[in-house]
């Protein structure tokens, strides 16, 4: 081999204040490997206890699987503002449970989560979960916001180069600032 | 004195994307008492950059102060699905800063904060602010968002009764089946 490649590990989120999806992939040049996928059932409680579950839960996957990037796909679509809300206090807690760790965060659109893992922007949801199957040589059936999950990750996968650059980018000074 | 009455630290928060701010009162029975108030500026860098500062802010306020619960105000308004993200995502990062000591929170609308505080549902921002500061004999002038973090903190306070059965409710299990 002519040069070193970086093995990293991906964590991959969809959230969602029902059920947050959540994917870890071993990425190694261009070879991709599944590690584990899950989600975390938010459903029913105080709208506090679910954002703890969601919270809590990406918390203890990130402390047993030590990702060293986080993916997350671009949320702007919601039926209503109210349910805006919801999405955003979901993704927020989930992100906040990948901050503790101090990990970079990456987004992405959906399409460019489908250009990545089918090729096309405009491909539909079972195409995704067919594909992310594929490339992991997941056997088992994949519920879709694990498959989405998942998908996030590979996405963030194939844009390797320039995902180093971004990372470096992403990682905050801690506590800069934010007090007066 | 007929019966002892609890001392409450309760931490206020008035979450946003760009600014939240948070406020400390100290109930005792029907006194009030200001403790502290400030706000975390989550203006610029990267999206969860904003997140992390809002989370840390948070966090290390109640660490510092050590509130024994959380009031914050419900939102449901928001220009567009867009901004609704932006604030819930704040909201989320807010809330994940004070659940990680296990505290109990509560919410409440902005017409049951104006009618704990100013005695009216329709009361104006100013008419708010300036309450808010006389009740906690304030005397510098208040940022409109810190007079929002106190003025739900105040809300919280005058529920008292309730308040306590709300909070007994309120604290979940850690980890309760958030994993399959």
């Amino acid at each position: 081999m002519s040069r070193t490649t970086e093995k990293r590990r991906i964590l991959g989120i969809d959230p969602g204040s029902v059920s947050t999806g959540y994917g870890i992939v071993d990425a190694e040049g261009n070879r991709l490997a599944h590690v584990h996928s899950g989600r975390i059932d938010a459903r029913g409680g105080a709208f506090a206890d679910r954002l703890r579950r969601i919270f809590e839960g990406i918390s203890a996957v990130v402390e047993e699987y030590e990702p060293s990037e986080v993916a997350v796909e671009k949320v702007f679509v919601a039926r209503n503002p109210d349910a805006a809300v919801k999405l955003g206090q979901a993704r927020g807690a989930a992100i906040c449970g990948a901050l503790q760790a101090a990990l970079p965060v990456h987004e992405y659109s959906p399409s460019e989560i489908k250009q990545a893992v089918v090729g096309g922007g405009r491909a539909a949801k079972e195409q995704v979960q067919h594909m992310v199957a594929m490339l992991l040589t997941i056997r088992e059936p994949l519920q879709s916001d694990q498959a989405d999950a998942l998908a996030v990750a590979i996405c963030h996968a194939h844009t390797a180069a320039s995902a180093v650059a971004m990372a470096r980018q992403a990682v905050p000074t801690r506590r800069r600032g934010w007090r007066r």
